[in-house]
C-alpha cells in the first residue's frame, strides 16, 4: 500500500521536475531572444490581452487564450535566424516538452488536456525548423509570398486550435511573467473569461462561487453594521452627475450612455440600428456608482433627526468605461456592494466610514487570509466628491499594492448638492453628512495574487467553493465485493465530512484517471484532497493531501477523517494568513531614501529586483511632488497608514523627497 | 391587567370601526360623483400612476403619492356644483374623518403620520365649501381669474405638502380600487418607490429583504438542480439579437441602446452631452435576457457529450423598455434569476425545464404560501425562440391571473443560431438542445395580491423580514425597579425567540406610542406581535397578537413564548396557504360557456362582478381565435394546465369557442 502511494507520488515528483526543467529552459530560451521576451513581457493591459488577434480599437473581439509560442509567432512577422546557442536551447526545450507529454500520458490525462502541450511542442519544432528558414531573406519574390501565405495559414490553424481549446492548462511561472501568470491562473482555474463585449468579463462558476461566499460573509457584517439592503436603478439621468462638481469630473469621462430605447431594421434591411424615432430626450448613463441616485432618494426619506443615521447598501453591477482592463482588477463592468449612509454629525459619518473600513479589513483577514494596511488616501487620490477616503491596501506577491476596499467620508458635499436637510432636536434645519463604502470583485484578484503559486490557485478553506475533494480509486474491474466495500466506505466518509459542515465534492468521473484528477483539483486550489482506494478501505484508512501548508501525504483513519479534516483546514487557513502576514512585514522598506526607492523600482520594472516593494517614508503632503514621483518612478502613495500616523511616527522627521518637515508617514509603492 | 388590554383593544376596534365607516362613506360619495369615480378607477398604468402631476411623455418625473382627494381635485378644472345629497355625504365624510383623526391622536400617532389625514380633512372641507362656490359660473371675469389663481395656489400647496409627506398611510380599500390598493400597499409598507428614471423603481429595504429571502431559498434549489451560478455581461452586441429570428422580434422593440462611452461638456458649456467623439462603432444593448450572450459562451464551453448537461444560472438585473409599468409587476428594470442549460437530447432538455417549473411551484407554495397552476403556454404566448413555454400561474384576489415564473424548452434554436455542437459518444457532431428559466421580483407582486388586506401587507412567516416584533410597554416614569424587571424579561424573551431561530425585532422607540407601533407593524405584515408590559412581567406572561389566522390577543407564559411562537408561526404559514388554496379552487369556473365568460368579464371590467375569474374550458388550439377572444373580452389563455391535460380531460369535448373537437383544456382569464 505505502509502496503504491510512493510510486504515485514519485511520478508526480517526476512530472514536477520536468515541468521545472521546461520552465527553466523556456526562461533561458527567452533570455536569449530579446524580441520574443519583449513580446511576452508586454503587460496584458486588458481582458483581451491574452488573445491572439486583438485590436485596441475594435469594440467586440473574438476571445481565445494564446500560448506563449503563438504570441511569439504572431509578434514575429518574418522568419527568424537563430544562433547555434539559441538552437541548442530550443532543442533542449523540445526534448523536455516531449518528456512532459510522455509523463502526462502515463498519468492518464485526457486528450483534451494534452492537446495544448502537443501544440506547443509542434510550435517549438516549427520555431526550430521554420519552413522558410532556408529561403533567402528580403526581396519580394514569389517564394517569399508563398512562404508568407503558408505561415499565415499555419498561424490561422494554430489560432483556430487555440480557439477550439480554451482549456490549455499551461501556467506561466511567476518568475517569468507575473502578469501572464495571473491571466493563466484565471483561465486555467476557470475563474473568469473574456466576453464578446470590450472590457467585460464572464465570471465562471468557480470565480462566482468565491464572490458569492464573500457576499454572504460581508452581507452579514453590513447588516450588523446597521445598513439595510435596497436596490436603486441601473440608469441615472445625466443631469444628476453635474450636481456634485468634483463627482462629474471623476465619472463623466468613462460612462456608458443610453440614448435610444428601441432598435429597428436599418434602411437597407440588413441589420438593426438604434431607432431614430426612439431617441431619449435626456440620455441616461449606466451607474458608475450610485451616490447621485441614492442622495436624490435620501432627500425624500430624510426629514427629521429621527430618520438619521440612515444606512442603505446595495449589491449591484456598475460600469466604468475603462480603456485598459484586466480580469477582476479593472473591468468595464464589475460587481460590488455600495453602502451609503447619512448622518446628523460629521463625527457620526467619520465613525461610520472607519467602522466599515475595519469590517473590510477584518473580512479580508478572517475570510480571505489577506492581511491589509488601513490608512487614508492623500488628497489627490480621494474619491471624487469625498473629504476623506479611507482604504485597505494589500501586498501582492510581486511587491505591488492592490487597493482592496475604500470607505469615503463625503462631508456635506452630496447633502448640499441634493439639498438634503433634516430638522434637528431644536427644530433647526441642518445639512446632512454622508459616507459611502464599497468592495468589489477585485477582491478575487487580491485573493489570487496573495496565495496562489505556479501550480495554480491556492484557496483559503473558508472561501473555497470546495474544501475537500474526495477521489475514490476504483478496484479492479471484476472485484464486485471491493466495489461495494468502497462505495460503502465512500458514502460514510462523505456523510461524515458533510456532517462536520465541510463543503465536499466527490470526483467519481470514470473517464479521467486519478492522477489527472489530482492535478486538476490542485490547480483549482481545493485545500484538501482525500484519496480512498480498495486497500485503504480494507485498512480502514484514507489518504490526506493538503494543497499548501504541509508536505506529503498522510494516512488517516476513516473514523477520524472528518475531525482531522476540520482541524487541518483550520490550520491551512491559519498558515495562509501567517504566510501572507510575514510577506507583508518583509515587503515594507522603512529605511529607504528617495533615490534608493527610485533605483529599486527601476530595477523592479526591469524584473531585476525582488526586494520589498512598499516604502514607508516621512512625507510632506504635496500634490505636485506626488505627481512628480509618479512620473519619475511610477510609485504612488497607497495611503497614510493609520496606525503609524496615529502613533505620531512622522513627528520631527523630514520629508524623504522635499526635505521639509514631514506631515505624515506615507506608504509608497507600485499598484495594480 | 386584562381590563387594560381590553381597553386598548377596544380603542383599536373603535379606530377600525371609524375607518370602515370612513371607507364606506368615501365609497358612497364617489358613487354619487361619477366623474370623480372615473378619475379614480382609471387603472394606474405605470409606476408614476399614483402621482399628482405626471405626464406620460416626460421621462423623469417628480414622485409623490397623492390622496384620492388631491387626485379628484386635479381632475376637476372648474368649481363643482353639488346636489344636497352629495353635500350630505361630504358632511358625513368630514365628520367621520374628524373622528379618525381624534382617535389617532388618542393612540398617540406622530404628527407626520397624522398630517395626510389632516390634509384630507381640509381638502374635504374645501370640496364642500369651495371658495368659488358662491361666485357665478361661466364667463371670464376678473373674479373668476382670481379664483382660478387661488385654486391653483391651493393645489400647488397641497401638492407640495404631499411631496413633503411621502409617508401618507392611507390605504385605498380593495373593493374601491384594487389597482390603487396595490400601489398604496407598496407605498405605505415601504416596499418600493418610484425613481427619477422612467419605469424604474427603487426597491426599499422591506421589499428587498423579501427578495433576498426568495433568492436564498431558490438559490439552494438551483444548486440542488445542478446549475452553478455565473455572471455574464450586462451589455450585449446588437448583432447577437439578430441571430435567433424570433428572439429579435421579441426583444428589439423594447431595449435600452448604449451608443456612446463618454459624456462631455456641451458647446454652450451649460450641460453634459454624449460625446460625439466617443460614439461606439457598434451599439450595445442592455440585456433584456441573456440567451444570446450565454449561448455565445456555450459555443466555447461545449465540445464533447461529457460537457453536457451544462447548467448555469445568474442573479441579475435586466431591462425591457416597458411603456406601461407597475411596481414589481412590470418595470423597465427588474431583478431576476435566469437559468440556462444545454443538453445532448430533447428529452433531457424537456425534463430539465419541467423540473425547474416544479421547483418554482414548490417554492411558491412552501415559502410564499402561493398555490399555482402549472401548465404550458399556447403557441402565441411562448417565449420568443422557445418550442414550449411552461408557466406557473397564480390567482390574485381580484380574480385575475399573474404569470409568476416560466421555464422554456428552447429546442435547438439557440444551439443552431450560435453554432453550438457536441461530439457524441460515437464521435458524431450533434446540435445542442437548450432550456432557460426564470423568476423575478414580480413574485413580490404575487405575494402582495395573494395575502394582503385593507389593513396592509400580510406576510407568510417564512418570507417575512421580521417574524416577531416585540413591543415593550414602558413602566411609569419613576418606576426604576419596573424598568429593570422589564429589561431583564425583555432580554430573556428576545434571546429565547432568537434561540428558536426566529427573526425578531424589538421596537423600543421612545418617541412613538405603543398604539402607533401596533398599527405600523400590522401594516407592514409582521406575522406576530408580542406585547410586554410591567404587569405582564409581574405575571410572568406576555401577549401574543397574530396578523392573520386568529382573532384577538392571547396571554402566553414567558417560558413558553418561543415554543408557542414557533408553533403559531407555522400555523400562520399553513393558514395563508390553505386560504389561498381555497380561493384558487373557488376561483376557477369549469362550467362556463363562452358567452357566460364574456358576460362575466364585462361585468368584472365594470367592477360589478366578484365570481370566479379563471375559466377552465375545452379548447381547440387556434391562434386566430385566441386573438379574437382577447379583443372581445381581454381574456388570454393563461396556460394549458398540465394535470387536467395529462389526465385527458379534453378528450371527446368540443371547443367552447369554435365548437370543433377540443385539443386541450385551456385556462382563460384576465392577467396582470
Amino acid at each position: 500500500m505505502s509502496l503504491k502511494y510512493s510510486s504515485r507520488s514519485l511520478r508526480i515528483t517526476w512530472l514536477g521536475l520536468v515541468t521545472i526543467m521546461a520552465t527553466f529552459a523556456l526562461t533561458r530560451a527567452f533570455r536569449l531572444l530579446p524580441a520574443a521576451r519583449k513580446a511576452i513581457m508586454l503587460p496584458s493591459t486588458d481582458c483581451a490581452g491574452a488573445r491572439s488577434s486583438s485590436s485596441a480599437a475594435s469594440a467586440i473581439r473574438s476571445s481565445s487564450p494564446t500560448s506563449l509560442i503563438t504570441r511569439f509567432m504572431s509578434q514575429t512577422s518574418s522568419p527568424i535566424s537563430l544562433t547555434d546557442e539559441q538552437k541548442a536551447e530550443l532543442e533542449l526545450k523540445i526534448k523536455v516538452k516531449g518528456e512532459v507529454i510522455r509523463s502526462m500520458k502515463e498519468q492518464g490525462v485526457s486528450k483534451d488536456e494534452l492537446s495544448p502541450h502537443v501544440s506547443e511542442l509542434l510550435s517549438l519544432k516549427a520555431l526550430l525548423n521554420p519552413p522558410s528558414a532556408s529561403s533567402k531573406k528580403g526581396g519580394g519574390g514569389h517564394e517569399e509570398v508563398q512562404e508568407k501565405q503558408k505561415q499565415r495559414q499555419q498561424q490561422q490553424q494554430q489560432s483556430k486550435k487555440e480557439v477550439e481549446d480554451p482549456e490549455s492548462d499551461y501556467i506561466t511561472p511567476r518568475s517569468e511573467n507575473y502578469s501572464k501568470w495571473y491571466n493563466d491562473i484565471i483561465r486555467v482555474c476557470g475563474l473568469a473569461e473574456t466576453s464578446p463585449v470590450r472590457g467585460c468579463m464572464v465570471i465562471k462558476p468557480w470565480g462566482m462561487s468565491i464572490w458569492d461566499r464573500i457576499r454572504t460573509d460581508l452581507d452579514a457584517r453590513i447588516q450588523e453594521h446597521g445598513a439595510e439592503n435596497a436596490y436603486f436603478p441601473l440608469l441615472i439621468p445625466k443631469s444628476f452627475l453635474t450636481k456634485e462638481a468634483e463627482h462629474v469630473d471623476g465619472f463623466a469621462k468613462e460612462c456608458a450612455v443610453v440614448t435610444h430605447h428601441r432598435l429597428t431594421v436599418s434602411g437597407d434591411g440588413k441589420g438593426l440600428i438604434a431607432d431614430p424615432d426612439a431617441e431619449l430626450e435626456d440620455p441616461l448613463i449606466i451607474r458608475p456608482t450610485s451616490e447621485t441616485m441614492i442622495w436624490s432618494m435620501f432627500k425624500k426619506w430624510i426629514v427629521s433627526h429621527r430618520d438619521l443615521p440612515l444606512k442603505v447598501n446595495q449589491w449591484a453591477n456598475v460600469m466604468r468605461w475603462e480603456m485598459r482592463t484586466r480580469p477582476f482588477l479593472r473591468t468595464s463592468e464589475f460587481l460590488w456592494q455600495e453602502g451609503h449612509t447619512a448622518h446628523a454629525t460629521a463625527e457620526g459619518a467619520i465613525a461610520d466610514s472607519k467602522d466599515m473600513l475595519h469590517q473590510y479589513a477584518d473580512m479580508c483577514e478572517k475570510l480571505l487570509a489577506i492581511p491589509v494596511i488601513k490608512g487614508a488616501k492623500s488628497p489627490s487620490e480621494r474619491f471624487a466628491g469625498a473629504l476623506e477616503t479611507f482604504t485597505i491596501e494589500a501586498l501582492m506577491q510581486n511587491g505591488w499594492a492592490l487597493q482592496s476596499g475604500t470607505s469615503h467620508f463625503l462631508g456635506q458635499s452630496f447633502g448640499k448638492a441634493f439639498d438634503v436637510t433634516f430638522q434637528d432636536a431644536d427644530g433647526q434645519q441642518q445639512d446632512v453628512w454622508g459616507t459611502s463604502w464599497g468592495v468589489s470583485t477585485r477582491l478575487i484578484g487580491a485573493l489570487i495574487m496573495t496565495h496562489s503559486d505556479d501550480a495554480g490557485l491556492a484557496l483559503p478553506p473558508r472561501v473555497a467553493p470546495v474544501q475537500v475533494v474526495v477521489v475514490p480509486i476504483p478496484p479492479r474491474k471484476n472485484d464486485e465485493d471491493g466495489k461495494v466495500a468502497l462505495d460503502n466506505a465512500l458514502n460514510k466518509l462523505v456523510a461524515d465530512l458533510k456532517g462536520a459542515g465541510l463543503r465536499v465534492k466527490v470526483d467519481d468521473r470514470d473517464y479521467v484517471r486519478s492522477g489527472a484528477k489530482y492535478f486538476e483539483w490542485e490547480r483549482k486550489g481545493v485545500p484538501l484532497r482525500i484519496e480512498l482506494g480498495p486497500r485503504d478501505v480494507k485498512d480502514g484508512v484514507c489518504v490526506f493531501k493538503y494543497r499548501v501548508g504541509s508536505e506529503g501525504k498522510e494516512s488517516v483513519s476513516l473514523k477520524d477523517a472528518s475531525a482531522k479534516a476540520t482541524k487541518g483546514l483550520d490550520d491551512v487557513q491559519e498558515f495562509l494568513l501567517e504566510s501572507a502576514k510575514e510577506r507583508l512585514a518583509a515587503g515594507i522598506n522603512t529605511m529607504a531614501t528617495y533615490d534608493q526607492m527610485k533605483d529599486a523600482l527601476e530595477k523592479d520594472e526591469a524584473s531585476e529586483y525582488d526586494g520589498p516593494g512598499l516604502y514607508l517614508v516621512p512625507w510632506k503632503c504635496d500634490a505636485a511632488n506626488e505627481e512628480k514621483i509618479k512620473e519619475e518612478c511610477k510609485a504612488t502613495i497607497r495611503c497614510y497608514p493609520t496606525d503609524v500616523n496615529e502613533a505620531g511616527m512622522a513627528e520631527g522627521k523630514k520629508c524623504f523627497y522635499s526635505g521639509e518637515d514631514a506631515t505624515h508617514m506615507a506608504l509608497f509603492g507600485r499598484a495594480f
